[in-house]
C-alpha cells in the first residue's frame, strides 16, 4: 500500500514538489498549515509529513522549528533539498505592460524584489499565504495581475508562464524535513537535530554547552535561536550536528548536555542529503 | 529643528507607535520597506530610522538583520520595546456574524490564530503586507471583512474597534532598533550587537569564538544565524553581548575575534532599554 504523506499545501507549491520527489508513489495529502502537517503525523493520520525548514536566502522557517519544539511525538526522519525556480504567471491573454499588481508569498516577493522593480516599476506587490494561493488570487483579480509561483502551478491552475528563473540570486535552495514518529537508523553519514534551553541567564552557559561538542570533535552544522514565548530575551537554542545520536561521541555529549540544561529534546538523527 | 526619523510605514503600524514614543517631536517619515529606511539614514535623508528587530513570539525580523549585515554605513544607536496589543477592526455598521475574511500581516494572523478559529470558525485568513495595509484592504473588500491591527489604525482609517487584546498569548512584545550613522557613547548599562562569519567550515570554530567572550566574563544576550546567501549550510552569526565596545574587556575580545573570522562587523553599542 502506498504511504500517506501529508505536506504543506495546496498542490503546486514547492513543498508538494519536494514530497513528489521524495516518494513518487505516495498518497499526497495537502494541508493548510505546518502545524496541521505535524498533527496529522503525530496522530497517525499520515505516515510521514513534509515541511520546509530553511531557505538559502531567507533562512529558517520558524513555524517548522516551533512545531518541532512543541510537538513531542514528532521526529525528523529525512532531509531533502530542492532548488527554487520562480516563474511569472499570468492569465492567458494578459497584456504584460498593463500589470498593476504582482502577487505572491512574501518570501517569493522578497526573492524577486529587483526583478519586480525593474520589470514592473509601477506595479504594487500584494501578499498571499502561499505561492499557489497567489495564482488563485491572480486569476480572480479584477485588475490586471501577475503571480510569482513555481512552474507546476501553471499546469494545475491553467495559466501561462511568461518568464522563468526570475529570482534575484542564484543559489536559491530550500531544505525540507520529512517528519515521522520515528527517526532514521544510522547510515554512517548522518546529522542530528536538537534543541535546548536554560532556566536562568548565566554568563558562559551556551559556551559551556558548545564545549561538550567541541571536546569530542563533533562539528555543528548550524545554530539557531527561537524565542521561548515567555517574553523578550529568553531563547531556545537549536543545533544541527554531524553524527548520529547512537554514535558513541554524540551519545556522550548528549547525556552531558542533559545534565546542564533545563530542556533538551532530540528531534532525530537522519541521513545527510546528497543530491543524486 | 525637529529630527527627521524614517520608519517602516505606513502610519498606524506598531513601528510608527515605537517611533512616536521614542521622539514625540520628530518629523516622522513613513517608508515602504526596512531597506528603504536603512537607505534614508545611510544617505543622510533622515537623521535616524526605526525598524523592528525581534518579537517575543515570532523571533527575529530577518529584513532588519540582513540590512545591518549588508549596509556598512548604519549603526544601532538605541533599542526600544513596545507591547503588542492586537485589535479587531471593522468598517462601521459591519455585522460581525457575517465576517467571511480576516485580513492582517501574516505575523499578526499567526499571533491571533486561536482567537480567529474560535470567533470566526468559517472565515478565511488573508495576508497583507502590514497591519495598516490590512485595514485598507478590509475597507475596500467587496465581501464582509475584519482586519487585525493596532488601536491607532482605527483612528487613522476611520473604522471601528470591536475587540482589543485579541492575541493568543500575553508577553507579546516587539523590540525595535533606532538606526543612525553613529552608535551611542557608553552609559554604563550598554549592549553591543555584531556579526561574524568564517571562510571555512572547521569543527569547533564557533565554540572558539564564544570562548573569547566567556574567558572575559562577557555575557551573550542572544545568538542568531542568518544565511550568507551563497547556498545552504553557510551562515553569518549575530551576537548581542552585555557591555560597550569601548569597555576594556569587550575591546580585547573584539580584537581577538577579528583575528579569527573572515568577516566581523560591529553594528553598534547602545543603552539597554529599560521600561520607564
Amino acid at each position: 500500500m502506498a504511504r500517506a504523506i501529508a505536506y504543506l499545501g495546496p498542490a503546486g507549491t514547492y513543498t508538494e514538489e519536494a514530497a513528489r520527489r521524495y516518494d513518487a508513489d505516495a498518497d499526497l495529502i495537502p494541508l493548510a498549515s505546518i502545524a496541521a502537517v505535524g498533527s496529522a503525523v503525530a496522530d497517525g493520520k499520515a505516515d510521514e509529513g513534509v515541511a520546509p525548514i530553511e531557505n538559502s536566502l531567507e533562512g529558517a522557517v520558524n513555524d517548522t522549528l516551533d512545531l518541532l519544539i512543541q510537538e513531542s511525538r514528532l521526529r525528523i526522519r529525512r532531509e531533502l533539498t530542492l532548488p527554487v525556480e520562480h516563474c511569472l504567471l499570468v492569465a492567458p491573454g494578459t497584456d504584460l505592460d498593463g500589470i498593476e499588481v504582482v502577487i505572491s508569498h512574501p518570501q517569493a516577493l522578497g526573492q524577486c524584489r529587483d526583478y519586480i522593480e525593474r520589470r514592473f516599476p509601477r506595479a504594487q506587490a500584494v501578499a498571499a499565504l502561499s505561492t499557489a494561493a497567489a495564482v488563485e488570487q491572480m486569476k480572480a483579480s479584477p485588475i490586471p495581475a501577475a503571480a510569482i509561483a513555481m512552474r507546476r502551478a501553471a499546469e494545475i491552475y491553467g495559466v501561462t508562464i511568461t518568464e522563468e528563473g526570475i529570482q534575484d540570486r542564484p543559489n536559491n535552495e530550500t531544505r525540507f524535513v520529512v517528519l515521522a514518529r520515528e527517526d532514521h537508523p544510522p547510515t554512517g553519514r548522518d546529522k542530528t537535530s536538537l534543541c535546548f534551553s536554560f532556566d536562568q541567564d548565566i554568563p558562559g552557559q551556551l559556551y559551556a554547552v558548545l564545549k561538550l561538542f567541541a571536546d569530542r570533535n563533533i562539528n555543528l552544522a548550524k545554530i539557531e535561536s527561537r524565542p521561548t514565548k515567555d517574553g523578550l530575551g529568553r531563547y531556545i537554542f537549536l543545533i544541527d550536528l554531524e553524527g548520529h545520536k547512537l554514535d558513541a561521541g554524540v551519545r556522550e555529549a548528549l547525556s552531558a548536555l542533559q545534565a546542564r540544561v533545563s530542556l533538551c529534546k532530540v528531534f532525530g538523527s537522519y541521513p545527510r542529503f546528497e543530491a543524486s
